[in-house]
C-alpha cells in the first residue's frame, strides 16, 4: 500500500501538499500540482475515494471559535492552548489551516455568520455556554447545516459533535482520593456554573461524598465558586479562612484557582499539604512547579482538540451529514505531595 | 469628539462590528451595516477619513505565520501563546479574523504561497531564522510589496516590519545583577543560534562579562547551547555537573530551559539558590511558581504581538507602502529567590 509520505518524498513535498492536491483545498501552483499528481501516478497512489471529490470549492480553513475577554491571556491558559495545540496538529496533517475567530459575550452576531462569511469550511467552537442564546445559535447553525464540534461542554438532548471528557469521574477518583487519605471535610472549589463540565465535577464530587453518608445541607456549606481564574481562587482563601475550623481538605475544579488558593492561604499563614490537603484539576504545567507540587486531574486536552478537528475535519472531506459523534475522553489523576495523609 | 464606541452602543453592537463597517471587511448582515451607518449618522461620527476607503476588497483575516514541528504543543509555550494573546487583542479590535499558518521547517512553500491564496491581507511572521533560505523568502514578500511584520527577529540591513524586543540589554542587567551579588564564574546556557535575540543575549552577557575583565577564551569554556526546551536545560545539567568547581552561577536564554536546568541539577543533588544562583529569561508564568521562584528577565510578548498586529493593520487599511516600522520595546530584570548572594 503506497503511503502520502512516499508521494510526498518523490513529489520533493510535504505531506501537507499532497492532501491539498487531493483534497482540492486551496489555491497551488500548478507545476506542483502536476508534480504531485505525476509522482502519485508513477507510484500507483489511490487516496481515499471519497476524499478525492475536489471539484468541490472550499476554503481550506478551519474555525476555531474562541470566547474574548479583553486583556486576558488567552492563549495563556493551559486548556485553550492545549486544545489550540492538538487542532493544530490535525489541521496541518488535513493541509488546512486555522482560522481564530473571537466572539464576545454581548456580540451581536451569530455563529451563522461565521458560515456566511465562507471563510470556513467547518469549525470547532471552544468555550460556548449553556444559556439559551448559545443554545438556540448552536441549533440554528445545526439546521443550516454547517459542520462543527463542541470542545469540552455538553448539551444535553442535542446531537452536536462533541468531544468530552470524563469531568464527573475525574473529580470522583479525586475526591475518594481524599477520602481515603483521612480527609472528611472536603471543600469543593467550582468553576462558572454555565459550562457543563463544571455541573459534571460538582456531580463526581456529591457522588463521593455522598456515598461516605455526608448530607446535602453540609455539601451546600462546603461549596464555593470561583471562574476559574487565579484571582478567584485566591479571593476563595479569605472566604475559607473564615471556616478553616470545618475544612480540611479542597478539591477545586482547575488548577489555577487551585494555585491561587494556595497563595491566598499562604498569605493568610496556611500552607498546602501540611495545613490543608489540597487538589487541583488539569495537570496543567504549573502543576508540576509549585510548592508543594499540585496532586490533579490530568484531562487529555491535546487529544481532544486534535480528535475535535480530525473527525470534523473528516465529516467535511467525505461531504458526510453533519452532526452525530460523541466522543468522551478518559481523565487520570494525578498523586503529586499537596495532599498528605489526614493528621 | 465621538467614539466609536459610543456608535457601537447606540447602534447596540460591539465596537469590533462598527469597525468592520467602516474598515469594510468581510460580509455583513445589511441591516446591522445600516443599523451602524444610521448611528454614526445621528452621533456625526466621522471615522480616520482614509480608513473609510472601504470600497477595497479585502480578505479581513490577519496571517500569522507558526513554525509547526510535530508533536511540540506549539500554544503551550510562554512565548508564543503571549505574542498570540496580543495579535489576538489587536486583530478583534480592529475587526479582523486571525489566520494561523503552520510552516514546517522543509516545506517546499514558500512566504508568497500566503499572499497568492488571498486569504490574508497582510502577515504577522513568528519563529523565523537568520538563515540565507528565510532571508530570501522575505526579501521576495518584500519585493511582492505583501505587506507582513516580524516579532522577535531582526533582520540586519532590512527594513522588513519588526517588533523586537532590547534583548542584549535584558542579558547584560540579568549578568551585572549576578556579579552584583558577587558572582563570578557564570556560565551561559543560550538557546539555538539561528535567532537574532540568541546572538543579542550573547552580546548582552559578553560584554557586562568582560567589563570585569573575564577574557574571551575563559567566556568560551563558559559557555552551553540548548535550543529553548525544558529537555535541552535538563541536559544541560549533566554537562554543567562535571564542570561545578568552575561554575557558580548560570545565566540561561529562557526560563523553560532555566527550570530544565534546576531539575537536572536536583536529582543530582544540586539545589538552584543554594548550591548554585540561576537566572532565567521571558518571565513566564512558572518562573513564579518554581520552588525557589525564578529570577528572570521580563520580556512583553503580548505588548509586542499587539504592537506589530496592530501597526501591521494600520498599514494595510491605510494603503501605506509596506515596511519600515521597527519597534524595540524595554525587558526588564525580576528578583526573585533563585540566587541569593554568593557564599
Amino acid at each position: 500500500m503506497v503511503t502520502r509520505k512516499e508521494v510526498a518524498q518523490l513529489a520533493g513535498v510535504s505531506e501537507a501538499t499532497v492532501s491539498r492536491v487531493f483534497n482540492g483545498i486551496g489555491p497551488m501552483k500548478e507545476d506542483t500540482r502536476q508534480r504531485v499528481l505525476a509522482a502519485a501516478n508513477a507510484l500507483n497512489y489511490h487516496p481515499n475515494a471519497i476524499a478525492q471529490s475536489f471539484a468541490r470549492r472550499r476554503s481550506g480553513n478551519l474555525g476555531v471559535v474562541l470566547p474574548y475577554v479583553p486583556k486576558v491571556h488567552l492563549f495563556s491558559t493551559y486548556y485553550f492552548s492545549e486544545v489550540l495545540s492538538g487542532i493544530g496538529s490535525a489541521v496541518r496533517e488535513k493541509g488546512y489551516d486555522l482560522l481564530l475567530i473571537f466572539r464576545e459575550q454581548n456580540d451581536s452576531g451569530d455563529y451563522n455568520d461565521i458560515f456566511r462569511s465562507q471563510k470556513v469550511d467547518g469549525c470547532v467552537i471552544l468555550g460556548a455556554t449553556d444559556t439559551p442564546r448559545d443554545r438556540r445559535q448552536l441549533k440554528q447553525l445545526e439546521e443550516a447545516g454547517h459542520p462543527f464540534c463542541l470542545v469540552n461542554q455538553h448539551f444535553a438532548g442535542e446531537r452536536f459533535n462533541e468531544v468530552d471528557a470524563d469531568h464527573a469521574g475525574g473529580s470522583y477518583q479525586a475526591v475518594k482520593h481524599l477520602l481515603k487519605k483521612g480527609y472528611t471535610r472536603i471543600a469543593f472549589l467550582n468553576g462558572s456554573p454555565e459550562f457543563s463540565n463544571s455541573a459534571d465535577r460538582k456531580r463526581g464530587y456529591t457522588q463521593a461524598m455522598s456515598e461516605v453518608g455526608i448530607d446535602p445541607q453540609r455539601l451546600q456549606q462546603l461549596y464555593y465558586e470561583g471562574n476559574y481564574s487565579r484571582t478567584s481562587g485566591q479571593r476563595a482563601a479569605a472566604a475559607m479562612h473564615r471556616q478553616l475550623s470545618e475544612i480540611d481538605a479542597v478539591f477545586a475544579a482547575n488548577d489555577r484557582m487551585a494555585i491561587g488558593l494556595m497563595q491566598g492561604l499562604r498569605e493568610l499563614g496556611f500552607i498546602a499539604g501540611r495545613d490543608l490537603a489540597i487538589v487541583g484539576y488539569d495537570d496543567s504545567d504549573a502543576a508540576r512547579v509549585t510548592d508543594p507540587p499540585l496532586t490533579t486531574v490530568a484531562v487529555p486536552f491535546y487529544e481532544m482538540g486534535r480528535l475535535a478537528a480530525e473527525h470534523l475535519l473528516n465529516q467535511i472531506i467525505d461531504d458526510a451529514e453533519p452532526g452525530g459523534f460523541r466522543i468522551k475522553l478518559d481523565t487520570q489523576l494525578v498523586i503529586r505531595d499537596s495532599c498528605r495523609t489526614a493528621g
